[in-house]
């Protein structure tokens, strides 16, 4: 049976990280960026040496198939962009192991190879318009192109001129949408980005969902007054009324769903001045689940709470939405073929829920779609210091390939 | 025996209040600028009509006293600036109560007008230099030059030509210390810039100390991670081990000491984004209180929270001094003469330590001081909205001159 070859593999990741490659081992290539160009180009002069055809589409994600076919396929990939001063393996890791599954099919004559595709999605991490995932939005034909031209001419970031000597046209990419009737499926390798998996000591992951998210600003009102004249009784201090909520919030995560998760990562005080009680607080609150109804409870236990340590502190709250995006499941029949891609490698089959979002997302809502997790080195990710040992970074290959052809098989 | 002119203090109050008025009621008489040169001016002025004596010293604090007393004096008196859109009260009515209370002895020809010295004191806001109380200081000899100079240097505000049009020379600024044995004690009529006194329906309080104020920066450190792949279970959150500190600070505090305050006025996480749990969050934390000891064991008590909770949360703190005032206890002879001015006026004996700075807590240093306080109007005070009925005005007045009178006589 066809294996891969754990060696090219391992070359090729090395050969792809050294475009945008940093002197400390991390990547800078961004969406478009001139080494995001190269490297998508590198990308397809390899499917080319294999005797693939290669094709970059209007959002310059590159796909690679079998000369002899025009699908429908089973779509298998991830992203070739990184976040600024990003790792060498989130996204680029799903694409090398992609080319290396369809090449190592088509090298050994498989009639699976005439019928998987490899993408290297563009613009996964968002760097240019705030908005992630716009490759696989682009193939998928979920581009809110307003919304994006809004932003770039709202902006003035350096996204027009990025795009132009990228060859990318914005007006033009929701024509990338003209191949999504060519995906049957989707199958995405990524590692986990997180430390759940090193924890556990798993060495694969079978991915359930991506979770929603849910993410809104908490507004405080209270009463100004100076720290040093106005006793505790006659206060109506914002800033404590914050404190008290916040503090309370993984309990109360935690008592509704032991999957969930919640974060404040921004906050401020207003006038914020040391000897002035706090008259307005505001801060950032997300909250991820794969159910959105307990994403829903979570808010609505949060606001009682909020409501009830307002009352107290004579403050009121109010909330404003910042954005939502829905949760994605995975498909149940492609868990099961990376399940039993998991077994026939002799690995324990594990669960996990995504945190983080995925190309895999956007194409669940059109097509049956999958993902594997390896480890992530001490949960790192988006930073230089993101790693995987080769080994697990080959067996997560291998699984792909089994899971490929499970997936279009049943065995 | 002599009374004070209830009409004509308050048309001097009304008068007083234009130099530097605001259209919304309020006043922008910053220290040293064109308005509150008008204003010591005009102060001087007043003086003169009454018959006594009126000097400016190098800081610019304008004195009077009678033309045939050179001392020593009971100094009575406030400061005459005003924080930016500050209200007409704060300063400004100990100022012209002093200026009433002589010139009714004076016009009464009560001997204790000679034994009586006004004062307008310069730059109590601090508006200058980042450091405040600066006229009681000049006449204390407490002025930290090189320090003044450095702020002066460093800045660069427009402090050097503010000061050289009011004709302040910031090297000759020690030399209003040359009057400093001339002073045998102070009193200083305030309004109280707090709500205590309205909420108790007092009239009149007789200030026991100014507290200590003590301000640093805590700084918590634990591990910035994404904030969706990272369970809870493996989070070193700097964000929620502050908001639990914080959350708890009100309680330890009363605890210690029911009249002691804490403020966290300032915040903020580290890096600050929506999806990142916090890896840094830095908060500044004030207290204050009459006595050290219990500002010190609040704060080791304090010291004792963050370090259990930091512990839990995975996290470390550390903590900056940003600056320590001592706190200034009033003379107990004075206190008992302001407390006899009370009951002389029928009115109940109300103690109070003052949450706020003054220039009194200067003077308490080098001679016996004390302070008496009428009520803000809901507290409200540095800003236009700063109030008192007349009425209350008037009677801190009569109190004041009853006061001078049982200082300097016991009776």
């Amino acid at each position: 049976m066809t294996d891969i070859d754990a060696a090219r593999f391992l070359e090729d990741m090395r050969a792809f990280s050294r475009i945008g490659g940093r002197p400390d081992g991390g990547l800078d290539r961004l969406a478009w960026s001139p080494a995001d160009v190269e490297g998508r180009r590198w990308l397809a002069a390899r499917l080319r040496e294999s005797g693939l055809e290669a094709r970059t589409d209007e959002a310059l994600n590159v796909f690679g198939h079998h000369p002899d076919s025009s699908g429908p396929f089973l779509l298998v990939g991830s992203h070739a962009d990184s976040v600024p001063r990003g790792g060498r393996l989130d996204g680029a890791y799903g694409v090398i192991a992609a080319l290396e599954v369809l090449r190592s099919l088509h090298e050994s004559h498989d009639p699976l190879a005439l019928r998987v595709e490899t993408v290297a999605f563009a613009d996964e991490e968002g760097v240019r318009f705030g908005e992630g995932l716009l490759g696989s939005k682009a193939l998928a034909g979920d581009l809110d192109i307003s919304r994006l031209r809004a932003a770039r001419d709202r902006e003035g970031v350096p996204a027009p001129e990025v795009l132009r000597r990228a060859g990318v046209d914005l007006d033009r990419m929701p024509e990338a949408a003209g191949h999504r009737d060519q995906v049957a499926a989707y199958l995405e390798l990524h590692i986990e980005q997180g430390p759940r998996m090193a924890a556990a000591g798993s060495r694969l992951a079978v991915v359930t969902g991506i979770v929603g998210v849910h993410r809104q600003q908490v507004r405080i009102a209270g009463e100004q007054n100076h720290a040093g004249t106005t006793p505790f009784r006659l206060r109506r201090d914002a800033g404590r009324a914050a404190a008290r909520a916040i503090a309370g919030l993984r309990e109360l995560v935690q008592e509704i769903d032991a999957e969930a998760v919640a974060n404040v990562g921004v906050i401020g005080f207003e006038p914020g001045a040391i000897n002035v009680v706090p008259g307005r607080a505001a801060f950032d609150l997300e909250v991820r689940h794969l159910d959105e109804g307990v994403i829903d409870h979570i808010l609505d236990a949060f606001a009682d709470r909020l409501r009830a340590v307002c009352e107290q502190e004579g403050c009121t709250a109010e909330t404003a939405l910042r954005s939502r995006i829905p949760p994605a499941r995975m498909d149940a029949a492609l868990m099961r073929a990376f399940e039993q891609a998991c077994r026939s490698l002799d690995e324990p089959v594990v669960h996990l829920a995504s945190g983080a979002g995925h190309d895999a997302q956007v194409m669940a809502r059109h097509v049956p779609s999958a993902m594997l997790f390896v480890p992530s080195h001490r949960g790192i990710s988006h930073a230089p210091e993101e790693d995987t040992p080769d080994e697990d970074l080959v067996r997560g290959v291998r699984a792909l390939l089994q899971g490929v052809r499970a997936a279009l098989t049943g065995r």
